[in-house]
């Protein structure tokens, strides 16, 4: 009741214009790193001295027009051109829907394509972030396309909680394409997606160890201390060498156990989302667990 | 007088919502080719099929934030990449500002590059318009800095209202740089620029000159007959072959002229702007010629 309650508040533009004016105030900055680039970066390099390496994204999502997929590439694009400048330990991860991709597949992929060759140019990765089920082959398909046109630095996200996912994580591990593995945050029918909690652990487990066993360089992107631990003692058993993978947690979640992987010699990925549009992320978050909206009322009640 | 009232309006943003609403239908789309992407490439076929090449201009102009810069190196990429996918017989031409220079020249060097590379790869071509004089000298440099990392197909405009244009114009056609050439439309002061239409006349002829004798590729862009057929004539006497030069004129001006030259076997560029932030462009479209004004109060007395 209370996920669907603020998942509904996700699509509620009324809510966010409320959102948009008070809600960096009110603890939204402890999810979102900032409205620009420059918050972003400050933000990003406070990591980086922390010696965790990140992922930006620039929120945006829900498009209605192709001039704002420009608008967004055009984003992802100087934040590549202002990463390289800045020598950020960093990748970027992006939305293909922010692309593009549900209003005009074509034009999307030339998007993507423009930013995946800015970012090869500095030796930068792009992370195409998966979505809900409507875009899970299309955006395989993207990751698939651009690696056949013979850039490698783009992979995408294989979300546990999805039947078809052993299928996709092999195929892709044939094709070495690097990948992030989750459990998946998407609302998703029992017709398609694993609906209790146990069969996604022991989906996800699955995945994780397909791709450890394989090389193939994988981000396993979770909070859940039990996977974390359970991959770093599966990883020490094969001795699989910890340049083979990595650990990828959310901005402001987990933060001290961010620090301490990343003190033990992991590589720890941060997602740093930014932009304007963080409302419907924000959102998300606070769903996710009832302790994240806590945090925010507890804010609410502080005096500036 | 007309004049500075008319530039005077190009400021004036109440002016400027009025005329988004009702500008189209009273006659700025002689002038503009549209708002959208769509709208601009079915005036481009349509000149194409004429036998007129173009230049493609994502107007904007005065912007404030990088925010909007990163839009409009979007809607570039975009646009090179539509031009790519449709087969336009054209070029793009952009402004400086709109990619930052005002702003952050630094960041504003970095989006014209990714802009120019995406040009390259489809055998496209970028030029840099000119605006005011506190630019003329970061635009060049700009041109200059991208020739030097290897790019060659980016070129820039020289003014012959300029008293600087000369030395401009013979440093550039050493290096080699494909130019246009214009007479200014910007207001300049007198310590800058000949104020006289006569002198601008015979400084424009004296770089026509230098260009054509060195053989460095360069457009003449003006609706001035007089200098068209000096141009075509000294051409003809010094043997010059038409693929030296090329005849540019503004979409919507002098059309049956730009038909009758491209028949005669000549280049000849349309200059096609479009998108969202027209008015200004219109509005110095008013100003240069109060026949224009006259076609739009004519369009106002007409029923739809």
């Amino acid at each position: 009741m209370y996920r669907s309650l603020l998942l509904g508040l996700a699509g509620n533009s009324a809510a966010e214009a409320l959102a948009l004016r008070y809600g960096m105030r009110l603890g939204a900055s402890r999810f979102v790193a900032g409205t620009t680039l420059g918050e972003a970066l400050a933000a990003v390099k406070a990591l980086n001295g922390k010696g965790i390496a990140v992922t930006l994204d620039h929120l945006g999502e829900g498009i209605r027009h192709l001039d704002e997929a420009d608008g967004y590439m055009g984003a992802y694009l100087s934040l590549l051109q202002a990463m390289n400048r800045e020598a950020v330990n960093g990748n970027v991860s992006l939305k293909p829907t922010q692309m593009g991709l549900a209003l005009d597949p074509v034009s999307a992929l030339d998007r993507i394509r423009a930013i995946v060759r800015e970012a090869e140019l500095h030796s930068l990765f792009v992370r195409l972030d998966m979505e809900n089920s409507p875009y899970t082959t299309a955006t395989i398909e993207l990751v698939r396309q651009l690696h056949r046109e013979g850039f490698s630095r783009v992979g995408t996200v294989i979300q546990a909680y999805l039947y078809r996912s052993a299928v996709d994580v092999k195929r892709l591990t044939v094709e070495r394409i690097n990948l992030r593995l989750v459990k998946g945050a998407y609302k998703e029918s029992s017709s398609i997606a694993f609906a209790k909690r146990d069969d996604v652990d022991s989906n996800f487990k699955r995945l994780i160890k397909i791709r450890l066993d394989s090389g193939v360089y994988t981000g396993i992107a979770t909070h859940d201390e039990t996977i974390i631990d359970w991959t770093r003692s599966y990883a020490h058993r094969r001795s699989i060498p910890r340049s083979a993978y990595e650990f990828q947690m959310l901005y402001g979640i987990r933060t001290p156990l961010q620090e301490s992987l990343a003190r033990e010699g992991y590589t720890v990925r941060c997602y740093v989302p930014y932009g304007e549009r963080w409302y419907p992320y924000f959102v998300r978050r606070l769903a996710e667990r009832p302790a994240n909206a806590a945090f925010v009322l507890r804010n609410m009640g502080r005096r500036e």
